[in-house]
C-alpha cells in the first residue's frame, strides 16, 4: 500500500511547478507558527479535567456533525454513530466509519481527517478500510490512553496559543477561570459571549431563558430595561473572564433599531409566546443593533453569521436535536440589513465587526465592499460548508481585488473536533501560500511582500481583529 | 488549413503538463464506456421508424435552440432557420449557419458542434465557413443518406445503452413499447413522466389538459381526488413501460402541501381560469409535494429543475412558440422551498430526489448541503446554460468540498440534438478527468482512487441514482 | 531595492509557462492599439483648459474614491485626504498615502497605481513608502509641471482615441463643442446623457431638477408630457454634440411601463415630495422603459447599471456627500425586471442595450442568457468593484460558454482618475490575452482564431456596440 498523500510535503499546494515552489517557500514562513483560534465550540472543562479521551468513536465521530452528516447521506442511521446522545456500540460505529471512508474523498472533512490521522496519531489514512477497522480502533484506543494524548499535552503539541470557546451568557465561566488561574497551563482559553438563546422569540425556550436572565442579572430591573441591563452585566462578566468577542448567529442581517416602547411591546409578546415570525425577526434585528451599541462602550469584538436554516429536517430534530448536520444555508444579503447599524457605528475603528457568510455570492458583492470602506468591518474567513480548499481560494479571489489583505478576520476553525484543529489551520496556511504564490508568479506581488502578507494573515490578523 | 483542435486527443484537458498527463490516464478509464442518458428530449419514434435524417438543417439546426439562439442574437431571423415549424430553405439556413460559425467560438455548443462534425461526420469543423457552406452541405446530405447514419446505426456506434425521453402523462408510449419488444434494437429507450402541462394553472391549456386527464385516467373519480388518482395511474402506466423517473420543471422550489379541501378549491379556480398567480404557484408547490409522496409508493426517481422564466420574449412566443431559446433563468432558492417535502420524505434512502439548477449560486449554498445530509437528495449535473466546461468545473469545485462524489446524479445531456450526444458525454468525461487530475496533482487524492471515482461518476452514478 | 513587477513584461499574465507564451503573443496583437473609452467620469473642461495638474494629491488621491475608500477602511479620515472638497495639506495627504501604500497589495487599484507610476511617471512604485514620500512628491510635482504632462499631451501619449464623459441632461456641452471644433485636438471627447438626477423621486433635489428641466426644454408643455418632451429634446441636443449613448444608474432593473395617467399622477406626487419608496421605484422603472422607447427613435445606445445602495453611511454622506466610496452593491435580478422592456424592444438589432452588473451571480444566470438571445442585449464589462483581474476572468468564464465573444460591450474604465486610464485598459488586455491563451492551450480555440477574437474584443467591440 502506498503511503497516503496526507504525508506529502506538497499536499494541497498548487500543481504548477513554478507556483508550487513559491508556495513552499511562503508556507515555510508560517507552517510552524502557533495556533490562534478565536472562534470554536470546544468544552473548556476538557482542559480542566485533562482526562484521557474515552474512545475513538466518542472523540472523533459522534460529536462531529461534519462527519456524521456525510455518513447519514449514504443511508447510515445517526443513532448508530452515537449522535445526539444516542447510545451506540463504539466499535460498531467505527466499523461503519472505516467501511465508508471513501465517502470523504475530496471533502474538506476528508482532508482534515487524513492529515489528523497521519500527523496527530501516526496512522496512515490509507488503512481506514473495513478490513482494518478493528485493528485501527485498537491502535487508536491504545494511543488515546497515553499521557501524551490528553487534552493539555495535545494543546502543547498543537502549539495552541489561544482558543476561544462559545458560551451561554449565564455560564459561570468557572472552567475558564480555573484555567486562567492555573500557571501550569499556558494556552489562553477565552469565553465568547453568545446570546442567541435569549434573542430568538421563535424558539420555544425563549421565555424561560429571558426570565432567568433578567432575574439573575438585571440588577432588579424588569422588562426590556432589565433585559438590556442583564446583557450589559453579563458581557462585562465575560470580559472580566477574558472574553474579547461576542458571537451572533442571527437569522438574517437585519439591524433596524426599535424604540424602547416598541421593543418592550415585542418583548412582552415574545414572553407570552404571541409574537409572529416577523415580530420575532424585528426583535432579533433590534438586538443586533443593541449589541453593536453595547460594543461601543465595552469594546467586545462582534461577529455575525446569519443565513442558516437551523434544524431543517423536522424528524431528525425530534430524534436527535440541534447541531447534528441538518442546518442548511440560504441566500443572504448584508447591504440593506446592516445599513442602520453601520450608519450609527460603522465609522468607529475601535469597533470590530466581523461578517461571516456561507453564501459565497456576498463575498465580492457586499462583504468586500463593506470591509473595504468601513473601518469597523472585517471580512470573516470562509466558514462551515465553505471552509475548504477551493472555497477558500474563491474567497481570496473574490475579496482581494476590492479590500486587499488588511480587512481579513484571520482563520476560524469553528470546530467541535479538537484533534482536527492542527489540520484545519494547516490547510488554511497551505491555501494562503498557494494563493499568494499565484500572485507572485503572475507578477502581481513581490515574493518579499507576499512573505509579509502571509505572516500577517496567519498570525497578526486574528490577534489584531479579535483584540488578543 | 490546419486540422481543427476537435481532433486533438488532449482537447478540453487542462493545460498544465503534469495535470494533463494524469487527466489523459484518467480519461482512458472512461472514454469508451457506453452512454447512459437518463434525461433528454429526443422523439422515440425516430428509432421505431429508423428513417434517414431529412437534411443537414432539419437534423442539426432547426430543432436545436442552443444553436438558433446564438444566431438570433446576431440578428438572424428565427424563421430563416426553420424554427418553430416555419418553412425555410434548408440550404439557405445552412449558409447562414456556416457564415456565422465564428459566433460559437468558446461556447459549449461550439465545442459540441466541432466534435460532432469531426467525430460523427468526419468533417473538419475548420471547413464551416461561408465559402465552403454548399460543399459541406452536399457532403453531409450524402452522408446522411447512408445506412450507417440512420438513428439505430448511430445508436450502436454511439454506444447508447440507455436513453430516457420526456413524455406527456397521457402519451400512450407506443413507441417505447415497440422498441422494448424489438429484439433487434439493443438500446434501452425509457419514457419519463413529465406532468408540467397538468400542474400550471397559469398556462392557458391547463383546464383542457386536466379535464382530459381526469376523464381518461381518473377511475371515474372527479375533482382533485380524480386528478390525483389519474396521476397515480399514469405514473404506473409509465413504470409498466420502463420509466424510472418523473421530471418536474416547476417555477420555483416551493413544496408546501395543501389540505385536500384547499387543493380542491384551488383546482376549481384553476379550471375556471380564476386563479391568481400566487394561487397557481401554491397549487404547483402542493403538487411538487404530492409527486414526492407518490414516489414513496411507486419508487419513481424525482428530478426537479425550477428557476426558468419561460418564453421571455412575448413577440417571439407569439411567432415561434415555446422552447426556441428565449427561456431565461432567474435567481433560485431551495432551502426554504423544499423544507416541507424533505421534512416528510427526505430521510428515505429509497426515494431519489435529484435537484437541478441553473443558478450556480445554489451549488455551494444549498444543493451541496442538502445532498450532503439527506439520503434522498442528489446534486444534479450542471444543466442547460451551465452545461459547459468551465461551469462544470465550478460545479465540482463548489460541491465536492461538502458532499464529495457520492451524491452526484451522473451526467445529463438534456438534448434535442441526437448527434451531439457523444460530444456532450465526451466533454463531461474530459472535464471530470481534468478536475480529478488537479486533485491528484495537488496531492488531495491518489491516482488509484481518482480512477475509481471517475468510473463511478461516469458509469455507476447514473445507473444508481436513476435506478437503471 | 528590486525593480517593481509593474515593469515586468509578463505582469498579470498566467503563470503556467505554456499558457504564458501564448498570452504574450496574443497580447502583442493589441497592446499598442488606441484606447476607446466609451464610459467614464472625467471633466471635459480639462482638455479645453489644458492646464498643468495642480499637485500629486489633487491629481491622484482626492478625487479617486477607489483609493480613498481603502485608506478610510484603515482608519484614515477622508478630510485628511481632501475628499468631498475638504481642504487638506496635499503633502500631508501624500505622506499618508505613501505610508499606507501596502494596503493596496493585491487590489485592482494597486495594480493600476503601480503601472501608472511605472509607465506614466517613470517612478518605481517600490519607492512609495513613508521614507520616500516627500522625495517622490517633489519629483512628481516637477514632472506635473512639464508640458508633456498636461492633459492634451497625455491624451496623445495614451493613444486616447475616444473618451466619453458623463453629463447632466441640462449641461450646455460647451466643452464638448469647443473640443470638437478644435482641429488641434484629435481625441474624440463625447458626452453621455445621464438623466438619473431627474428620475429618482427619492432624492431631495428631484422636484427642483424636474421643474428646471420642463421649464427649459419642455417646448412649453407641462407635466409628464413636458417632462418626456424635454428628455427627447435634450437627448437630441446631446446627439447633436456627438453623444452616442445614454447611461442609467437605476436602483433596480424594473422596467414596467405606466400609462400616461398613472405616470402623471406619480410625477405630481414626486414633485410634491409625497411619493412612497414603492411609487418612486415604479416611476423610475417606467422611465427605464421610456428611455428604451426613445432609443428606438433616436438610436442612442442605452447602458444600465442597477444594484448599488448609494451613500450607505449616513454620517459620511452628511460630511462628504456622494461618490466618496460608500456605495455598496446589493443583490440584483434582471430577468423579471427587464421582461417588459425586452418584450417590446429586445428584438430590435439597432437598439443597443448594455447590461452592467456588480452582482457576479447574474453573469451566468441572467446576463449571458439574455445577451445570448436578444439581438439588442450586450453583456457589459465587469465594472467598479469587480473591475479587477480575477473577476474579469470570472466574467469570461461565466459568460463565454453561453454567449461566446460577440455580445461583449468592450472594456469600460468608468474612471475619474485620468492617469490610470492606460493601466486600466492595459490590465484588461492582459486579462483577455491570458484567458484566451488558456482556451488555446486547452485545445478549445486555435491561436489564429484567438488572435482575431482579442482584436475584436479590444478594438472592434466598443466601436460596434457604442456606435462609434
Amino acid at each position: 500500500m502506498t503511503r497516503s498523500h496526507a504525508y506529502h510535503p506538497d499536499r494541497l499546494l498548487p500543481a504548477e511547478p513554478g507556483v508550487r515552489d513559491i508556495a513552499r517557500r511562503l508556507l515555510a514562513h508560517v507552517e510552524d507558527l502557533p495556533i490562534i483560534s478565536p472562534h470554536g465550540h470546544l468544552d473548556p472543562a476538557m482542559f480542566v479535567d485533562d482526562e484521557p479521551f474515552p474512545d475513538p468513536t466518542a472523540l472523533l465521530i459522534s460529536p462531529d456533525h461534519y462527519l456524521t452528516r456525510v455518513l447519514h447521506s449514504a443511508g447510515v442511521e445517526l443513532a448508530d454513530l452515537g449522535v445526539g446522545g444516542h447510545d451506540c456500540v463504539p466499535r460498531e460505529a467505527w466499523r461503519i466509519f472505516c467501511s465508508r471512508f471513501d465517502l470523504y474523498a475530496g471533502t474538506a472533512s476528508g482532508y482534515w481527517l487524513e492529515q489528523e490521522f497521519a500527523q496527530v496519531f501516526g496512522i496512515d489514512p490509507e488503512r481506514l478500510t473495513a478490513d482494518n477497522a478493528d485493528e485501527v480502533y485498537d491502535e487508536l484506543a491504545t494511543i488515546l490512553a497515553q499521557p501524551d494524548f490528553r487534552p493539555r499535552a495535545l494543546a502543547e503539541r498543537f502549539g495552541l496559543e489561544v482558543l476561544a470557546t462559545t458560551d451561554d451568557p449565564l455560564d459561570d465561566l468557572a472552567a475558564h477561570r480555573a484555567l486562567a488561574e492555573d500557571p501550569s497551563f499556558t494556552s489562553r482559553v477565552l469565553p465568547t459571549f453568545r446570546p442567541d438563546a435569549y434573542t430568538k422569540m421563535y424558539k420555544p425556550e425563549f421565555a424561560d431563558n429571558v426570565t432567568r436572565l433578567i432575574d439573575s442579572a438585571g440588577d432588579g430591573k424588569s422588562g426590556y430595561e432589565g433585559y438590556l441591563q442583564a446583557m450589559r452585566n453579563r458581557r462585562q462578566y465575560f470580559i472580566d473572564h477574558g472574553a474579547t468577542s461576542s458571537d451572533h448567529g442571527t437569522h438574517d442581517a437585519g439591524s433596524t433599531p426599535l424604540s424602547d416602547a416598541e421593543a418592550q411591546a415585542l418583548l412582552d409578546k415574545g414572553l407570552r409566546g404571541d409574537a409572529t415570525r416577523a415580530e420575532a425577526l424585528a426583535f432579533e434585528a433590534n438586538m443586533t443593533y443593541r449589541f453593536a451599541e453595547m460594543a461601543q462602550d465595552d469594546g467586545l469584538v462582534m461577529t455575525l453569521h446569519p443565513g442558516v436554516y437551523r434544524n431543517h429536517s423536522t424528524s431528525t430534530f425530534q430524534k436527535y436535536g440541534a447541531d447534528v448536520g441538518h442546518d442548511i444555508p440560504f441566500r443572504m444579503e448584508y447591504t440593506e440589513g446592516l445599513q442602520p447599524l453601520l450608519s450609527s457605528f460603522g465609522e468607529n475603528p475601535d469597533f470590530h465587526f466581523v461578517l461571516f457568510t456561507i453564501d459565497e455570492t456576498t463575498f465580492s458583492r457586499e462583504i468586500a465592499p463593506l470591509a473595504g470602506y468601513y473601518p469597523s468591518v472585517y471580512a470573516g474567513a470562509p466558514w462551515w460548508f465553505i471552509d475548504e480548499i477551493d472555497a477558500m481560494n474563491r474567497f481570496r479571489a473574490a475579496t482581494t481585488g476590492t479590500t486587499g489583505f488588511s480587512r481579513y478576520s484571520g482563520f476560524i476553525d469553528d470546530t467541535r473536533a479538537y484533534c482536527s484543529i492542527p489540520a484545519r489551520h494547516n490547510t488554511s496556511r497551505r491555501v494562503e501560500a498557494g494563493y499568494l504564490a499565484r500572485l507572485v508568479a503572475e507578477h502581481r506581488l513581490s515574493e518579499e511582500r507576499a512573505a509579509d502578507v502571509i505572516v500577517d494573515l496567519i498570525d497578526a490578523s486574528p490577534r489584531r481583529v479579535f483584540k488578543l
